[in-house]
């Protein structure tokens, strides 16, 4: 976890105030189950709850003083536990291993993180909808390989961040529902010293599903999902991070990331207004995409476990969530200021000088009943000048002036081949599939 | 692609036939539709399927020799169409783009791929099933860390594999509807020059959904998804994988891959049996799973399009799908065929003298009235005495001859506290909640 | 192995045919060091190597027909040499296992694939260094963050590059060391069928070093450093990609990959020449970044040797070295053809209208005895008027023309702080240190 | 970073006062150069180092609470000292760019890292050694598969991990020299502004040495091969951990992780003494491999440079230093304490009843005249008996029983072909090649 890309509510999901936190609402859902079932007396439960009603502070400094001793942090946390809510805290714990607390207590933290997550998805697609909604019809040169393709609009571009992150909603949803399971079976998941209704009873507090077969632990496949889901949301963050990258350079420049006035770019360049937040989400997604490798090598664990995922999870429970919860929300901050130049992508648009509308005159050439072979040299003849004139030269002036062009088409004709709305016919059927 | 980890069904996706005869189908499809709009003639569509009904064969190597000098294979492609059907495939193709063609080829492909993954999951969870009825009660040692804890049965640890692969079924389904898209939209998405209808004729006939938004290609954030799954698939496959080797080691050999009878392990040494399958196995995993960081990778094309995935694809495209099918159809024949041994089991179960029911002596005595502290020395100057033994001495004899513990519980009680069954008492529910 | 992407200096060195006849070296030098030793006949060794003389054609075939009944490779070649060179043959092989001759034979094969690509890497090397002679001092605008920063020149950016596969040469020369080592040394690589001269022996026949310590292996670190090592010879070519699609950009258009002359970049888009040669190496970057992590995952195997890296070797050993192999290749081909536009690099240069020369003039002033405060107040308030026309105005026909500049410095003071020269005075320096 | 898995001189590196500290160095040493060159009074120079050689404490708050205003580490830093300094300090960074300190100190703090984790593998490799001599005769069975193969020594397996570790020395030395580099050269690495003698000087009084040819920044080829070189490393931590664990299964037990007297495995379960020092190592090393792909992927930064990799160096600089830190000396703990149980070796090694001898008895009854067949049926038909016992009778006493056999060979001929020592005649050889 870098403190300068984490956000409080992210972290605060990982401190240890709020683990033992969950630990305690397992226990004593579990106490309670316990005293349903007439395992354990009814007043354990009502002890326990009891003192949780006061907010009791976590003395987390006190808890580890413990497990400095004890070399077992649920022991430890028991133990102290006991020492505040007195002799009835004996009954907790019964027929439970560590597990069954740890793997449950993961199971939360992450379908918090996930919530949030969520919410952070909510707040970039209201943003994306909005500026594309914005920008619905402001036209802007189309890019394959870099190189201008044909007219689209800026909308469109942002309708398609929008599809691609409220797929990843959708995966995310369906992260969240498998890992959102609760387990609590005993040493090596056969419910030997256990009854399966406290874990229904836990399960069903936390907001949680049945483990339906568990072994000493929740299996690792869940959270690989998870993890993998993750990375394919940071891809489609760096892909969104590195259009606007595109957009703001010097020779481009059809869009730049907010700058407040005043504000100075560099002490000694005035010219510079870097991207660094779009390149600071390009290495954040690096990172999140990075921690998939480790979850997915976690799955294969010895027989009913061993316990080396639980580092991998040390690092990446935190440090995925809270690195993708900022860039998220980084993202949202950029796409909502971002600083639109509709000139500056209609000079883009011409500065090829009219070679994006060669097809349609191609095609109309051909319909007035030149042949292919002719229509395509008549107009790569005057498409060829422009381009060498770097786009000084007008497509649409040279065609008028060519007496072979105009013997098969008229001016008005010519001119109506260049017309830029015509690729946009289409941009509401479009913006219907995306947002309705 | 390498031959021995290949099967041909799923070979056969990949290989240029039926690359060609999927791309044709697309500009059938499109052909048609273009007709219902009146864009072409419907004679045109009508030469193309009629040609196609008489199953010519097509030769690849003509294709690449034109290939060979347009550098462009789908326009090689349509000019080799065009040499058969005559005249009327001039129409072939209008108004969309080659990646209109490769990226709705590429979902066909993948949905076919995926189709046969999961009847390989299928198959292989018929034979857990299975095998896991079969073993129900078969006891034997669970283990965590790989040392003895308590004991389960050989059913559990394979409805536990069994439920794995059932949440992998639903992933790949997820995954499978996540690129079963259909993007006919020409150069930049716009429709510009083609009707949404054209796009939404050829997803029906084909099976897949329209792509909402595209850009030239088809987003590739669904491929991310979709081979980030077959990653997670790769993971659980090693679980089990690793599960059988761990169980054949010469020191364990609680079950084995099947030898055929009068098979030689080793020439030199006649007691090698070698898990050469699972081991296999383990190697395909990180395989597959490395093939999910450049698919994450390739998520971030640039602007409209750049081609940069696409090489990607060449490679795990085939790789990975060809790779984990070849993988699933091993494991379900390991697992089909895997000799099991609950003699050794039991054997194993049994190697500590008792001491696995220590915990529920310690209870039993407390339970009695013995304080927890006595209770505790009780039964350990007892089973430190079977652990220094490495087993020879029993617990279950030691205590009966023990006058303390016997003062305390009769040796019925003792005896009842070594029953295996006690363990099991669950096997039927979780089998209920796994197979119902 | 893509076919499209593979060599066929390279791809032969992955043949079964190369691969058998390393597999009959080996072989053959053991026999003869046995023979040295006394343990077999001469005669044994001389058999082998006259049959060798003759030329023998390999007929994989016929092996592999062999391998099918005994499920074994090596028996199965063994088989087919004795079937051709007689009862002498029976001597081979003495003492040895398996993997002393297909581990020695992977040694031998990555070692050629990695003089295949230290050629590759001089002759890329070669065309950097002509390259960046060439464009020594042609001056071209330096971008941070994508941004105009200050001037360089092309040649420095060649340097760059020349000097970064320097490194990656001195890097795979140190892995080729590392994997260039021979192991006979049986079953567990104690020696205690097989004398340690055998070894020598055929390592120094064969140009390998002796593993000090195998077990039935060579460990497997040494592969994992060999393709990491891969791995960042991949990174730096997607490097030098990447570098190019930017200088090829419409808008940037510096530099582009060589399009012949009479050849079209689009049936309909006259304008289209995309650098698809540049993306297609990005692709390949990721593919070969992408073996890095099975191969690290393949160190761990369990005790003396599990065959889980076998399968992973047979993907990543060819599709590693066969991959950057291509793609080192067609990186030479890209960058000895590349067009490169000095024209356009100074227009681009240029079209800050002189802002990056603001610096300077700042720290003139300064020196003149403007206090820093009222300096960079007078370069700022005409900077900003360069920058808010989009380069349509001269930043140094504005200082000459504001009387609070002249007061300070004279016209000639001023025009000499916007000399292009001025930010060049090191670039032979730079190049004594890359080149010499 | 997770703070249990973190050592206090090697998170110290990663301290903000240890980089401010860095950065002082740099900024002065680059003073004193200008200072011999004229460029700057020598009295600058001067306050600065007297400052220093005042020991003052750095106030990491106060320059984070300039940098909230400047939103600039670098300028932030230097106001500080300027507050501090006084007067004089203007004269600091004259002609620099803040990449030249960032990146500059990167180095200082990669090379410090290299160096603790240079002494970490010093230590690992001293004790590797110690019990490699200790157990140099220690006679074990060695595994292939999982499965007994051979007789090999304990030594042998350590002696391997120690030459392991050696190469895993070199190669750290090699990827410390690659990024122990130095760049100060300005905006785009022209030097326009600064002399090259100052990069040169400020390299030597730090120990790097001068990179040949920047751009903004140090190229990141040198940072992705260090990184690789950990996720090495790391693969042989794991192989050794995966090695003890395996030891440690109950069925083997042939090592244990240290316990100490006293110390209790689990309250419940007195059998219970798990690896969780080798899981955990195992967990560890997946992180340090994951850290290996985002540094891959920060090598084609664009152009001159773009700050995409500095979030993740944030990250992976100390978290991969300070992870692969811990874990060397965590291994090294391990192995220095290690558990070895001979008595158990040799009861593993004896319980295939001999079987590990076949090979031998098979070889002499051939000397002895007995045709290839013969022989294999006769030591087969013994081995059967001794292997369906499961070990519990003796190949060697059969053999003896065997009319069939003994007419062959005598009685000592036999008993001769059991001795254990024939497998360790080339130790000394190999501990010669390893140690020496």
């Amino acid at each position: 976890m870098v403190p300068r890309y984490s956000r409080a509510a992210m972290t605060a999901i990982w401190s240890p105030e709020a683990r033992f936190g969950i630990w305690f609402e397992i226990e004593a859902h579990a106490t309670e189950a316990l005293a349903d079932l007439g395992v354990v007396p009814r007043s354990a439960a009502d002890a326990l709850w009891a003192w949780w009603a006061t907010k009791p502070e976590i003395d987390v400094a006190a808890i580890d003083a413990i497990e400095a001793v004890t070399k077992h942090d649920v022991i430890a946390f028991l133990t102290w536990v006991a020492d505040n809510v007195g002799e009835e805290a004996r009954y907790m714990h019964q027929g439970m291993t560590s597990s069954d607390v740890l793997d449950t207590c993961l199971s939360v933290q992450l379908v918090r993180a996930s919530d949030l997550l969520l919410a952070d998805i909510d707040a970039l697609l209201a943003v994306l909808k909005r500026r594309a909604l914005e920008h619905k019809y402001t036209p802007t040169i189309g890019r394959s390989h870099g190189i201008h393709a044909e007219p689209t609009t800026f909308g469109l571009k942002l309708a398609e961040a929008y599809a691609e992150f409220s797929r990843n909603r959708d995966r995310l949803e369906a992260a969240r529902a498998d890992i959102a399971t609760c387990a609590i079976s005993g040493a090596v998941g056969t419910f030997a010293n256990i009854d399966p209704r406290v874990e229904a009873h836990v399960a069903a507090k936390l907001g949680l599903s049945v483990e339906p077969v568990s072994t000493q632990v929740i299996p690792r496949d869940r959270h690989a999902m998870f993890f993998a889901t993750l990375g394919v949301i940071a891809g489609s963050i760096e892909r969104l991070a590195t259009e606007v990258r595109h957009l703001q350079r010097t020779e481009v420049l059809e869009a730049e990331e907010y700058f407040s006035p005043g504000q100075k770019g560099s002490s000694a360049m005035p010219h510079k207004r870097n991207p660094v937040l779009t390149e600071n989400l390009t290495g954040l997604a690096r990172m999140v995409r990075g921690y998939v490798t480790p979850a997915l090598e976690n799955v294969a664990l010895w027989h009913e476990r061993d316990i080396s995922h639980s580092s991998v999870e040390r690092y990446i429970g935190p440090d995925a969530t809270i690195t993708l919860d900022f860039a998220l929300g980084r993202l949202t901050g950029v796409m909502d200021k971002l600083l639109v130049y509709p000139a500056r992508m209609q000079k883009n648009l011409d500065r090829m000088g009219g070679l994006v509308h060669s097809q349609r005159v191609l095609l109309a050439l051909t319909q007035a009943g030149v042949s292919r072979e002719d229509a395509y040299r008549l107009v790569q003849r005057n498409a060829m000048q422009v381009w060498e004139s770097d786009g000084q030269l007008s497509l649409l002036e040279l065609l008028k002036a060519d007496a072979d062009v105009t013997a098969a088409l008229s001016v008005e004709e010519i001119e109506d081949k260049f017309d830029l709305a015509y690729h946009f016919s289409q941009v509401d059927t479009i913006f219907e599939r995306v947002f309705a």
